[in-house]
């Protein structure tokens, strides 16, 4: 595994790769691996001839009130781990390298990034697709891998990537969970260990929705107050939301179509931490 | 010459090209095509395998009080004009192809936008910064073409370019002008036979801007007064600005630096017409 950090090094070990045909499956990370990310690490290796992860903690997406100082570093053993699931190519760019001096081309993905966590973090997406349309230019890849777990971060990807017609295949990967159900985060180290114990109730609630859908429940404000109860049970800081949405618009959802799909997300906070978790469920 | 007008005929259109390993050369214009055009077709003709022009009148590039709907079109004209220049690909998508139902991703280059024709198009440049992205993505270029006619342009597409990585070398080719110096504008036809006769003045003071420089003034703010000055002796309805400014980021020069490059640009109403021009002086 080659470990690069400036754009030149990557398009001379890239070039080795594409010299001889190989298709390259692209995963972008902000490190701190966990075992979500590696699923995502092994989809790439099942499906390409090359993959490459990087490794940037992007400043545009966090506002200047979040965690982008505190958020969790481990460059080293996430290499490790790189490594040891067959990546070719470990991409860890600097700010500067990403975002030079006089950097001030944004882009933006209308409607679908000021919904849902857009409502509590304004400016994120616009950081978001800003950050993966560049490492997408940077890298080209054929295939990108994302989790599920950031639902709405697909949608907004996928958008930008239909809306400009980036060349590149999104593949979504299914979130990994802890054994008790809490979804694989980096920001998980935050909770303390009374939160810790108290967070699998987001899992817990999204699963009970799946349940009253698959026995009738068809009205998304009932499953949605369902979900704040179940989850309040549990003294959270604030439930931000629990909305029954489409998974590809993320528009609400009133009344739940036999045969559609619905896409459950949910924000909570445990003390000063934020919890993101989500379903994908069949409506019957 | 190949006529096209969707993207999957676009990509099979490049494919054959691409796969006898020619060099793409790109000319994205909004038709009704004139010699400054056909220069740049020229120039992409000289310099690459295969040449692609677009023919595309960009909504998003369009104030709703602009001039959007009654924008000259010629596309029989345009067809005969680009295969006699030895264009291979004509791309000539409608509306629906390039912004299909949905379409919510745009591209902002901050700052340089908002200063000179930012100032009386505030949505302009994210249209166009937008429909170039869109557009070098679909044609994947090795060399895009553009007029220096529109410096403001060049100078968001190359901050884009730069800021994004897209992998796309830009050139910028020389304003073509009328034999009195008017220069070359799909516009110019808006212009009754006066103003017409006026409309060569931007050009004269520009060129009596370089002659002062050229003898050693040094001063921005006399040497705009004087372009100004020139100008409003033709009468126009509107001097919108006489600037001089740093080519690449737009910012004003106060005082000259020798061995500098500035770029000096105006922007001049007759009648509801709108013209600009612009040139670039090495200060001595």
């Amino acid at each position: 595994m080659l470990i690069v950090s400036t754009v030149p090094e990557l398009h001379r070990a890239l070039a080795d790769h594409r010299a001889v045909g190989r298709s390259v499956g692209f995963v972008p990370t902000m490190g701190f691996l966990h075992e979500g990310h590696l699923s995502l690490v092994r989809r790439a290796r099942q499906e390409n001839g090359a993959v490459v992860v990087s490794i940037f903690v992007n400043p545009a997406q966090f506002a200047p009130t979040e965690d982008l100082d505190r958020y969790p570093r481990d460059v080293e053993r996430d290499s490790a781990l790189c490594r040891a699931e067959g990546c070719d190519i470990l991409f860890v760019p600097k700010p500067e390298e990403m975002y030079p001096d006089g950097f001030s081309t944004y882009v933006s993905v209308e409607g679908l990034s000021s919904r849902l966590e857009g409502t509590f973090r304004p400016t994120h997406f616009r950081g978001v697709a800003t950050v993966v349309l560049k490492l997408f230019l940077l890298v080209r890849p054929d295939r990108a891998y994302f989790g599920q777990k950031d639902a709405q971060q697909c949608a907004v990807i996928a958008a930008m990537v239909r809306d400009l017609a980036v060349p590149v295949r999104l593949v979504v990967v299914p979130t990994v969970r802890e054994s008790d159900g809490l979804a694989m985060s980096s920001r998980n180290v935050y909770l303390s260990p009374d939160e810790r114990k108290r967070a699998p109730v987001l899992y817990r609630a999204l699963s009970r929705a799946a349940e009253r859908i698959a026995a009738g429940e068809r009205d998304a404000a009932r499953l949605s107050a369902g979900i704040t109860a179940a989850i309040m049970e549990q003294s959270p800081s604030a439930v931000d939301y629990a909305a029954v949405v489409d998974p590809l618009t993320l528009e609400p959802v009133d009344a739940l179509a036999p045969g559609s799909d619905v896409l459950i997300p949910v924000a909570v906070r445990f003390g000063t931490t934020r919890l993101i978790d989500n379903i994908i469920v069949r409506v019957p």
